[in-house]
């Protein structure tokens, strides 16, 4: 569970950090003019806060997007390289951001995906977008490359964060790369294997006694703390900078379709950020004429041992009732989803839905996956991909149209999902005659 | 998954008569014309073959290369997909390959390595050429993806090969994207976690009880009998086609340097093939007019515990000693490297040099990459690296040249290289006090 848990965020709000970094210096994030409140609409001069001082709303970035016309612009982020900085127009990041030492996330494959369509009776092209291709094989690098730009624009020289799985690597990375220090908080009680990935890149890493929501109470502390001073967390006081990150898979998926949106589009949800970042993506895009503006449908994937947003949808409310998750699906396992009112509200309006699936049916995903397409991917993928399955079965999706699937992690990293039913078909001796008695020849 | 039934196929597998698969049909494997014994020249139709029959020397690939000239080549590449295909002009596969299900391995990042060159004395420019970032995280895509290609044109049904680690996830992972059968074989001691990545792509994996000796033994056994009828073992009987992926290597690592030729790369030796076809691949893009012809020189990489090449090197001997491997670099260790020879041959003519390094610089060099690029590589990229500060210090490598090193793995892949020695700076408890005490702030 990598994203910062949810409705903590009033309380570690922008006081303490404000000041940080920028002090009335210039700070240039290219189209980025200023953050605003998503709730009340308040605008702050661009720095390192994250909450509206007036009504405790989310802050998003504000932006003066390019006028150059759609040809324009699209000619310009073909001719960018291949990775998000392509989009470095659309991004909170200077325009020259491609020189800086960075882990250059993104151009992920867009995988079109024929045998696992047939199986499922999709009659129309369904597309994987497959986000294990990351340099640290999960989407976190999209929204902590954007992070470390902001770190480096408020001259931030710590990049910090509490995590349970990808976040920690990925910030480990990317701080590397950067050459910027970091210091990740974890849980002292974490799989060694997770441990080793979080460590290897030579940071900082602190193991605390305590729960996961210990770990975060702490970092609150910290950033309120003298010691805090020059520490970006990624997903707090960094936090919109960060989740602007997420935009960039709008933007691949409709340049990999030649600038056209697809007509529904699978997402998972863990705060909800990403979700609700792609539809933005989504938008500017139509805002911008970069893509026709014809509707199109999203649906959010959960799984059922950590389903509060596919609850409050299928109850019809409008708020998210917090749980105690028990998945799986460790990397969507956010009780508490910050952004889950923003997702029911983006569902309802693009005529979608928000879904969830068991353990079993999430591992049996995967599978299928991994069987159709060769893609291995993070439980969070099977989360997904069962969630098509059974909107498809409910006829809830439509078969016949354009669809896109997003894979954001690596079955690498949670091999213990599939472990227990994944293994050879046959152990035989070194011989014909036992190959032949196996009955695969 | 198509099921094979004995006699729906006229291709025989077996080890070297030229009528195989083919039998008078046309094979369209793009410029690929005929196959030609790298010992005394003599051609064969292009086929399911790896050794003369008259001198028994490995086959290679002879082509009709394009004739469009450099500039309008360049271009045609450019306009190309974002992966290896972009390159079929120049490899055994046909002109709509890039239509066929696949996994599209390739246009890896070469990542300009600042850092990591302040830290080992290089002036020049120092590149990382990182294939963890290839669909299954190992350079084995490449080889694979041009394998399936052979497989398909020879009417091949089965994907197979002997494996202990990488290959079977890609042999895998590619036959499912391809639709084709695959029948992966490993030592039936193999680690959980290398067994779940070989079988979780549905494909039927069979252990061995027995060494990888053993394996590679009942598979030479298997290619011989007619229940292999309608397989393609990648490094088998499809080796020539496989061994011609590692090109594409050569070929990103110039175009993304702006079509210019490096002064210096560092690559591991296995079989040795792979540093090969790199040379192969270098001269092809001198002899097209596509790079200028400058010199540039090759160096070889191994583990101590498993250096038949270097030993060779550094006794002046044309010949390799087979040796028992014993390293954490198990995806080098390879007792008797078939291009061990070849290797000699171009790290003399080139002005290279053949080094290794012991276990314990393997994993001080995979922190040390992971530390200052935040890269994670395999215990593979570890000797390369290792092998180039060895090589500086003793100076070998021209610390002010151009200098590209391969990282052909993930790290993820080879976690207990490390796990020992890599974990949590501090335990504290979640309060500023014991953060303070720790002394990290
Ligand atoms: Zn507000
Ligand atoms: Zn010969």
């Amino acid at each position: 569970m990598s994203v910062l848990t949810s409705g903590d965020h009033p309380d570690t709000a922008s006081g303490a950090t404000a000041a940080n970094g920028t002090n009335g210096a210039q700070v240039d994030l290219g189209p980025a003019t200023a953050l605003s409140c998503r709730e009340c609409g308040e605008r702050f001069p661009l720095g390192p806060i994250f909450a509206c001082t007036s009504c405790f709303g989310p802050l998003e970035i504000a932006y003066d997007f390019p006028t150059e016309g759609p040809e324009a612009l699209r000619a310009r982020i073909a001719a960018g390289p291949n990775n998000i900085w392509r989009y470095a127009p659309l991004l909170p990041v200077p325009a020259d951001v491609a020189e800086h030492p960075n882990l250059n996330p993104g151009c992920t494959p867009l995988v079109r995906a024929d045998r696992l369509a047939a199986e499922l009776g999709i009659t129309g092209e369904l597309h994987i977008k497959d986000d294990s291709g990351n340099p640290t094989h999960s989407f976190k690098d999209r929204v902590v490359a954007n992070a470390v730009e902001a770190a480096r624009a408020f001259g931030f020289t710590t990049l910090s964060c509490s995590s349970t799985g990808n976040l920690a690597g990925a910030v480990g990375a990317a701080a590397a790369r950067a050459g910027l220090r970091s210091c990740v908080f974890i849980p002292h009680d974490l799989e060694q294997g997770k441990v080793v990935m979080a460590a290897v890149y030579g940071g900082e890493l602190v193991a605390i006694e305590g729960t996961y929501d210990d770990v975060n109470r702490f970092c609150s502390e910290l950033i309120g703390d003298p010691i805090g001073e020059g520490w970006g967390f990624v997903n707090v006081n960094l936090r919109p900078y960060y989740a602007e990150g997420s935009k960039t898979l709008a933007y691949e998926i409709c340049e990999q379709l030649g600038w056209k949106l697809p007509d529904q589009l699978v997402i998972p949800i863990a705060s909800g950020s990403q979700l609700t970042k792609i539809d933005k993506g989504l938008k500017e895009l139509i805002q911008l004429g970069l893509v026709e503006d014809r509707p199109y449908k999203i649906f959010g994937a959960q799984a059922e041992g950590c389903s509060p947003v596919s609850r409050a949808f299928k109850d019809g409310h409008d708020v998210v009732r917090p749980v105690k998750p028990d998945t799986i699906a460790k990397s969507l396992a956010i009780g508490n989803p910050a952004d889950g009112p923003y997702v029911l509200d983006i569902a309802r309006r693009t005529g979608g839905a928000v879904e969830d699936v068991d353990d079993e049916q999430i591992v049996a995903a995967i599978k299928l996956l991994a069987r159709t397409e060769g893609i291995f991917a993070e439980t969070a993928g099977g989360v997904t991909v069962g969630v098509t399955r059974k909107l498809l079965a409910a006829g809830v999706l439509d078969p016949a149209a354009t669809t896109v699937v997003l894979n954001t992690g690596d079955g690498l990293k949670t091999l213990d999902a599939v472990a227990g039913t994944t293994g050879p078909s046959a152990t035989i001796r070194p011989n014909l005659d036992s190959f032949r008695e196996a009955g695969l020849a």
